[in-house]
């Protein structure tokens, strides 16, 4: 192996070849990218998503399920994780030959096993805490790479959320010095990261604006008995008509009344939700195209009313990333509720869609390794900006 | 608060003030040492010992006892212990008038929560994982002060125990030019790190002699019914008479026949063992004290052993720290077995023994801050030199 770079080194290195590794809380697989990042720019160079082993994504299910686990257990999870994350480098640089020994760095977020953003007391004091797992020593050993994780818990050692953290990234690739931009990524749930022209980390907004896919997601599971698990291209939305009645309903939802920051998930808009939206409209009698349309709707909506609400001013560009820039019909009516805005994807700029997430890690990566805070404290709330991460030296 | 140094800056700077922290597995409290460390010399300026709030060392002992944990109680216990720890530097520095702005880092062990180098197999791969667990996070957000922290978890990455790696902090405090030292730990276990003179790491050689006070605390607290803990300058050692017969049975104990580098702990010299001892002694009808004094050569004579069977050469200089250098009849034995050495303490050399342990902490600290590698592979087993450590910029 060839000797590697010292910390300082890296540090005053103008281009750094960094990758980024993350795991989302679906725990579909590791996203991998590999990107040449400078302080004017970020170029992936390569990306892959790697499945997780069988028994390694049962392990972590299990987990989710029982919130309970062997000490034993856990600490060999932790370190397997490492292994199967340092694997997904490898195996990047050997398909898309990439030679291992041309990455500088590597920013790794690691498997999520539980996030407390609400926090518990001791004694007097609130204790935020969370959890990822996936050994970064071992990530660093295997790959001769230095490596930077555990991004999170600084944040909430400031009282912060710790999350979201991409916003900083968004920052870093997507600001303009005229333009007044969004990053509106719609996944499970849908959130946005606001950009003013010639913004600093201080300027920007971001929050979640309500559901994404999630609520249609669920809907064309259950229609189709769990033959399709999403509208594809947004064909079923496209042939229904929207209840207006129905979605005006919907929008009552305490959620979209309140003020940012503000983050969202499965319990407000998760099953529950679901159900109870299904058996309004099944007493409606309408189609299950139009129930699909009415979802679609609410997500176009729910952002809509985001933007005009919570937003300084309409931006320029909505710059869209996530699973629901796929969805036609939804990119439609977004366009159609916010015709002043410009609607983009990151291809546009040149950024794959799916490696936007690993290669947000990859650019927190760089930061922290030039010791530049890295966090967005308007977006997760800590009382400063904070360098974030745990280095480990290759 | 004062603008803290980037970790660059502290790679350059000449001398720095480090505070070392450490939780042995008895859990009896929080080490504290702040030390000026420099390439040539490391001398304490503050020294103390901080219990554990009564709530978290019950938490801690519950998980050794169940082996098992809820995810959020582990969660939050980490950062719980994070605070902990931050707060002993408080205290510390309040105690001592020492400014905490005066310190540059911090190296943090940790509390170990589990610990397997033997490792569990993952398909064909041997997996060793370690669990330190006190958030550094935490730590560096609440002192203000760059953490390093998680040293064993590399070592193991490198196939190495992860343990021992105190050698590396005897070879930077006890090496010389011209004499040959070993470093003569005598906690619940012994341990002995040999320096040959003007070595380098590839010399060190350490590995655990055998029982410590182990035996012998285990005796005495059961003799008087949990009234006395240990025996108070080997007292009542002193009053017995050695059976040499029972001794020599309990010699051939395998373990002091197995060629180091070799660890031992509990699972060996525990209560299991102790018991059985007791019980021979009790047939052979010798008095408390026989037994106490019989216990107490135990661990010189095992000690002996490993020296004369095991080191290249004997050392000029025993240098004695840990609970044993207290014991006047274990000294006064070790100095008859081994009259060829001259035996000192640490206190010797203005180094507190109770503060060794925490000092070898900001000692590992230090080396990682300044990139270079701080385990000593003849002792751990890894298999190369390695930066131990995370970085947690301030």
């Amino acid at each position: 192996m060839v000797r590697r770079k010292s910390i300082g080194q890296l540090a005053k290195k103008k281009r750094l070849r960094v990758c980024g590794l993350m795991s989302g809380t679906s725990v579909d697989g590791i996203d991998t990218a590999i990107a040449d990042i400078s302080d004017s720019s970020a170029k992936i160079v390569a990306f892959n998503t790697f499945p997780y082993p069988a028994k390694v994504r049962e392990a972590i299910f299990d987990i989710f399920q029982k919130q309970a686990v062997q000490i034993n257990d856990f600490c060999h999870l932790n370190f397997v994780i490492g292994e199967v994350f340092a694997d997904a480098v490898h195996k990047l640089c050997k398909n898309k030959n990439v030679p291992i020994d041309s990455i500088d760095l590597i920013g790794s977020h690691g498997q999520t096993i539980f996030h407390n953003p609400k926090g518990t007391k001791f004694g007097t004091k609130l204790i935020r805490s969370t959890l990822q797992i996936g050994e970064p020593s071992v990530i660093a050993h295997r790959t001769g790479i230095t490596t930077i994780a555990d991004f999170r818990p600084k944040d909430m050692a400031a009282n912060g959320q710790g999350a979201p953290l991409v916003p900083y990234a968004d920052h870093f690739l997507f600001r303009d010095n005229k333009k007044c931009r969004t990053i509106q990524n719609i996944g499970g749930i849908a959130n946005l990261t606001y950009l003013p022209a010639n913004c600093t980390l201080k300027d920007v907004i971001a929050f979640d604006t309500g559901p994404g896919n999630m609520v249609m997601d669920f809907l064309v599971s259950h229609m189709t008995n769990g033959k399709q698990k999403y509208d594809k291209n947004g064909k079923l939305a496209a042939n229904g008509i929207v209840d207006k009645k129905l979605l005006n309903e919907l929008l009552k939802n305490p959620y979209f009344k309140r003020k940012p920051p503000k983050t969202t998930g499965r319990e407000e808009f998760g099953n529950n939700f679901t159900v109870k939206f299904l058996q309004k409209a099944l007493k409606r009698k309408i189609s299950n195209e139009d129930i699909i349309a009415t979802a679609c709707a609410l997500t176009a909506q729910s952002i809509e009313l985001a933007y005009r609400q919570y937003l300084p001013k309409l931006p320029d560009e909505m710059i869209l990333c996530g699973g629901g820039y796929l969805n036609k019909t939804l990119v439609n009516m977004l366009q159609e509720n916010l015709s002043e805005v410009k609607i983009l994807t990151t291809d546009d700029f040149g950024i794959n869609p799916d490696a936007k997430e690993a290669l947000s890690f990859a650019i927190l990566a760089y930061a922290a390794i030039k010791s530049r805070p890295n966090n967005v404290p308007g977006a997760t709330g800590a009382e400063k900006e904070l360098i974030l991460g745990k280095i480990i030296p290759a």
